[in-house]
Order: C-alpha cells, then sequence, then structure tokens
C-alpha cells in the first residue's frame, strides 16, 4: 500500500522543527528610530540545506551572516530561486502574531514546485519561523506602525552551468525591521502605466514569487521613477489589461458599466500574484455584503472612461510591504489621470486597514492570526 | 564641453584591464578525460566589485572560491544577475584562441541595461579575461572536441530587500572544462514542443542573458526529459511560432512555400536570444550564396505541412555550449515528428559545423579568431 497517497501532504519528505538546532549570536539588539525598509536585519537567521540524495538536513537557527556560495550556483546564473514576505506585529496586548501565515507557506510551496526546488511541509516551516521570532523577538518594537518583515527564501545551491532541475538547494529566513512602507502617500500612490514592458505572461511565472519577475522589472521602475512615479503600474495584452503595481495587487472601487457598486481585481489568470492581503480583503469585504466583489478582468479604457463619468470611488494596492496604499495618480500615454479619494475619512481602503491592522495587532480576536 | 557625449562608448565609466590584480592559486592542474559539463573548474576566478559612489574597482584574478554573499542581496531574491557563455580553444598550432568574444561582451553590456547593473568597457572585459584564459592555459587540452567554457556573470550585490536598482554589483569570471556537449546526438536531438509553457513574451527579458529567463523553464525541461526528450522547443502564440530549443537558436533547412531552398530562423523580435553561433551561422551561408537566408516566423503547422510534404531538409540548433545540433525528432501535440536528415556526410549543420571548428581551432585563418 502506497502510505504517501494515504497521507496527502503530511507525507511530503519534509525538515521538522522539532529537529530544530539553536545557535544564539552575542550580539545585541539594535532599536532604529530612522531606517530604510529591508535594510536592517536581526541578529539571527534560519538556514536548511536539502540535497538529493540526502533530503533535508536539520533546521539551524544562528547568526546572521553572509552565505558561502559556489561561484557556479544556479541561483545565481539561472534565477533558480524564490521568495515569501510576511511580517510579525506586536499587539497592544504585548503578544506576537503572524498573519495568516500558512497561506506564505502554501504559497512557498507552489512557487517551489514551480522552480524545480524541493518542496516541505508548510506547517513545519512556520514552526521553524516561529522559533525564529521568538529568538529575535526583542527587535519588534511596540508600535502601530512597526513590525518585522521576515523573508523566507529558498535558492539553488547547485555548482553545475548546465541548466538542469537543482540537486541541491537551500532555504533560509531573514528578518528586517519594516515601519510605513510608502513615507509619502498622503496624495496616494503615483503609478507609470507603460505598455512597453510586461511583468507575466501567460505560461510564464508571474504567478509564482519567482526571483526572475522583479529583476525583469528594475527598468521598468527605473523609468517610473523618472517621470516621478513610485511604481510601476503593469499592462498585459492589446487592450492595456490592468494587472498589477510593482509588487501590489489592485484593486478598484467604483460603479461598474451596469451601474453597480463593485469592488474589482485582476483575477488569478497565471499572471497575477496570489497576494495574501488579495485574498484577506475580498474574504473581507465579500462578508460585509454592501457591495458586488468581483475578481475580473479591468482594462485602461475602462478605467479611463469610468474616471471621465465620475464612476472610480478608489483605486488602492495591496501587499505585504506596504499593505495596503491608496493610488492618487496614474500617468498613462501622456495623460495624468488623477484618481479620487485621497480622504482617509472616506475611503473603502482605510476602512479595510483598520479591520486589518485591528487583526493583526490583536485589537479584534481572529482566526487570521497565528500567536507566536 | 562635455567628454562623455564626444568619446562615446569609450568614456563608459569602467574598470581598467591595466589595473588586473593576480593573486595566484597553489592548486596544480588537473585533467579530466571524463567530466560533466559545467562541473569542473580551473584554479582562477576574475571578479571585480562595483557600488554606485565609487564606481568599478581594480579587477583581480584569483584562487577559485566561494562568494560570500549578504543574504538579501537582491540577486539572490530579485534575479537581478545575467551572464555570459564563450569558449576558448587551443589550435592545432597550440596557440588559445576565442571566438568573436567582442560579440558577447556587448550582448553583457546589452544584458547589464536591461537589468538595471552598472555598464563597462566591453574590450576591458575581454582582455581582464584574455588575461585569465592565459593564467589557466594548462587547463585546456589539445583537443579537436574539448575547450574550455568561459562564463562571465554580473550579480547585484545590494543588501536591501526593496525591489530597486542596485547600488553594488559584483562581476566575475569562471571558466569550466568543455567536451562534446551532447554525447548520444548520433540520432539527432529530441525536442518536447508543449505550448503550456512560455520563455520570453513582447516587453520581457528573453532577449538578454538574464537569470530569469532560465530558472522559469526548468519545470518545461523536466517534463521534457521525462517525456524521453533533451530539450523544449519553446512555442509562442496562438499560432505556436517556433522561437528557440532549451538554450539553443533554431534553423530550418528547408523548400519554403514558394518552392525555394532556404535557411531560416527566427527574428531578433524581443524574445529571441542574439546566439554569436545564429550570427556567423547566418554570415557564413550569406556569403556562400548558395541558398536563401532568412530571418523569418516560422510557426508549428509550416513545419508540420513541410514535413508531410517532404521540403524539410533538417533542422538544426545552435549554441555556445553544444555549437551545432541536429535535431531529430520533435514531440508536439501527441505526434512524433521525424526530421530527416541525420546523415553527418550531406547536413547542412555538419558542413557549416566544419567551417566554424577550422576558424575556431586555427585551420582557417579569419577575423572572428581573438588569439589569447
Amino acid at each position: 500500500m502506497d502510505t504517501s497517497t494515504m497521507k496527502g501532504d503530511c507525507s511530503v519528505p519534509s525538515f521538522k522543527a522539532a529537529e530544530l538546532n539553536i545557535k544564539l549570536s552575542m550580539d545585541p539588539v539594535n532599536h532604529h528610530d530612522v531606517f530604510t525598509f529591508g535594510t536592517v536585519f536581526t541578529n539571527h537567521m534560519l538556514t536548511i540545506e536539502w540535497d538529493a540524495s540526502e533530503g533535508w538536513q536539520r533546521p539551524m537557527i544562528r547568526p546572521f551572516e553572509n552565505l558561502p556560495l559556489h561561484p557556479a550556483c544556479s541561483s545565481l546564473h539561472y534565477g533558480v530561486q524564490l521568495f515569501e514576505g510576511l511580517k510579525a506585529y506586536r499587539g497592544d496586548d504585548n503578544r506576537l502574531r503572524l498573519f495568516r501565515p500558512m497561506l506564505n507557506m502554501e504559497r512557498m510551496v507552489r512557487s517551489a514546485k514551480r522552480a524545480c526546488l524541493p518542496i516541505f511541509e508548510p506547517s513545519e516551516l512556520l514552526e521553524c519561523i516561529r522559533k525564529l521570532v521568538e529568538v529575535d523577538q526583542d527587535w519588534i518594537p511596540r508600535s502601530d506602525t512597526a513590525s518585522l518583515y521576515i523573508r523566507p527564501t529558498l535558492i539553488s545551491t547547485e555548482p553545475i552551468l548546465s541548466v538542469r532541475k537543482p540537486g541541491r538547494a537551500l532555504l533560509f529566513v531573514i528578518m528586517s525591521l519594516a515601519g510605513s512602507f510608502y513615507q509619502a502617500t498622503a496624495k496616494g500612490l503615483s503609478l507609470w502605466a507603460d505598455a512597453k514592458y510586461t511583468r507575466a505572461w501567460q505560461g510564464g511565472t508571474g504567478d509564482c514569487k519567482m526571483g526572475g519577475n522583479y529583476g525583469g522589472g528594475l527598468v521598468a521602475q527605473s523609468e517610473a521613477e523618472d517621470n516621478g512615479c513610485q511604481q510601476v503600474l503593469w499592462l498585459y495584452g492589446e487592450d492595456h489589461q490592468i494587472t498589477e503595481a510593482g509588487t501590489l495587487n489592485i484593486f478598484v472601487h467604483w460603479i461598474n458599466e451596469d451601474g453597480e457598486e463593485e469592488l474589482a481585481t485582476p483575477p488569478l489568470n497565471g499572471i497575477i500574484l496570489a497576494g495574501v492581503n488579495r485574498q484577506s480583503i475580498l474574504e473581507l469585504t465579500r462578508q460585509w455584503g454592501e457591495f458586488k466583489v468581483t475578481e475580473r478582468y479591468l482594462n485602461m479604457a475602462q478605467l479611463c472612461g469610468a474616471l471621465k463619468q465620475g464612476r472610480v470611488k478608489q483605486v488602492f494596492g495591496s501587499g505585504t510591504a506596504c499593505m495596503i496604499c491608496s493610488v492618487g495618480e496614474i500617468i498613462y500615454m501622456g495623460e495624468h489621470l488623477h484618481i479620487p479619494c485621497q480622504d482617509k475619512r472616506t475611503q473603502l481602503s482605510a476602512r479595510i486597514l483598520k479591520q486589518l491592522t485591528d487583526i493583526q495587532y490583536g485589537r479584534t480576536p481572529s482566526d487570521w492570526t497565528f500567536l507566536v
């Protein structure tokens, strides 16, 4: 009898959190009032090695340090790499919480399959991360805006120049301080929509958090900044479908073509990242039952038409780093499209943000939180 | 007066080969009779560091060793990385030659622009590589089939989790032994053509040697192997255009729809890599003037039709690692397409291969060779 099919995912060959080895750093905890997102790291990291013959090795929490990588390893040549992003929050009750972390763990396994990297049992990684957060818990300030950004990463360490499925890999988790992501969002984010560059396409890797999706977009991001915008609004196809913005899923809150109030976001059709906040916003607003909530195609012509007719209530983006950001302007084909509703008292995004942060900081009990 | 515009590319801020620092390894040269491509590396590597404020540092040739990388560097998270591939040959006259290396250097600069990585003066890198080959010259055997594969690589070393233009980078060059790439090509390569996966798309990075292009293809490569094929034949669009195969440019030698003998390869339309051998094959056969040589769209329906009508003379691929490989079979929509002409005495590819290798091994004088 094949037990692997009986036990389902439980029988995935995986590292075990119970075997975690912890070696503590002697360095002190550093508190920072001012810092750039993603540059200040905690004292410890989690590392788990894998090779095809031995499988996963024992997980280790150890002092944060450089990774000695063979110069031929295929993570450096062929982008055989993927990552995740989630946050740890210190609640009003001083307890530490993660927000729906199993969604990240499961997405990481999906990315690993797409990248031909080894899979693992999601709950085992979550338990290792829980311990890592525990070890570095003093890095997390008691603050409504601060949190700790957790970055699980999985890379090939196969030292071979042939393009092939790796036989060695390294899973590591590092953590960095996170404050308010977009300091200057009072006026709302400004987006640069230019169809010249494409982020992702059918049959590609745009629905996974593989590195190549991001490096390929740096040139467009540079152009956006040169044009005074903060992020790229990625378009797709001849009809300039709206897909994502930089590292954000996009939502349009409007009166749709049929006169209905609707919150719309592009469907998970292979070129859209299945964001955890995206899913949470959809679930939350569907629970409210106050307006139509839809995963549907949206193109620039539809948005421009709705803006002209005054049907757009708000456009906003969601992502782990920024949570929810209102969009104030889109530059498209030389035109500055002004997006209404940058008043936080009436924004749908502000209402959603409050409900989500109330959950994340423990003010509202929810099964979306995971206690560290 | 702005001298940067006067001098053109000469004034690109670049490292200087004249400042090369060489630290020799004490390890012996190892000769290998049997080895896997891309796994046996020479004793030395070239490294050149860059940062946004200081620019390029002094180039160094030093013993081959692991790279100590900050775990947050964006080459490991966002695929901010690119590479090149070229070979050094030991000629019948015992002299070492590179084949059109400036084409690789210039393509590397194009990839660097696309990846938002720093550019440099192509001839300065070539001179550094020349010295690296000279230092490790005893690794190159005197053999008609052996060569040294040279792998220039440029990665971001910016230790930040924001997706942004890197402020630090590392250019490194490693070299590995190369023999006959495809051992089992007597019957010709077998290719797996499945439109489910897409390698590259308009507005993406498919015309650059960025890492993400390759890691995204591993799943398809695995499926190809599971179906008994050696490489993927990448298709594009609704009409299943033929683009590339694995890491090879694709050529079709046939009697075309108009009854003309033609050597055809897909045009450089943004989703095709501008291969050095591709360019050389086009230039060489155009010089012959014996048949039509065309960069044109080719789709699977056209190829299948021509195969049925007996109009296909040969299909072959070209790449640095394999040089030229004849294709023996394509599996497409469940059908095994048998490709004719696997007889080396009559193959166009064999005739081209001989002319190219005669140049590479110094038997035919040519300005395509670069003496080390």
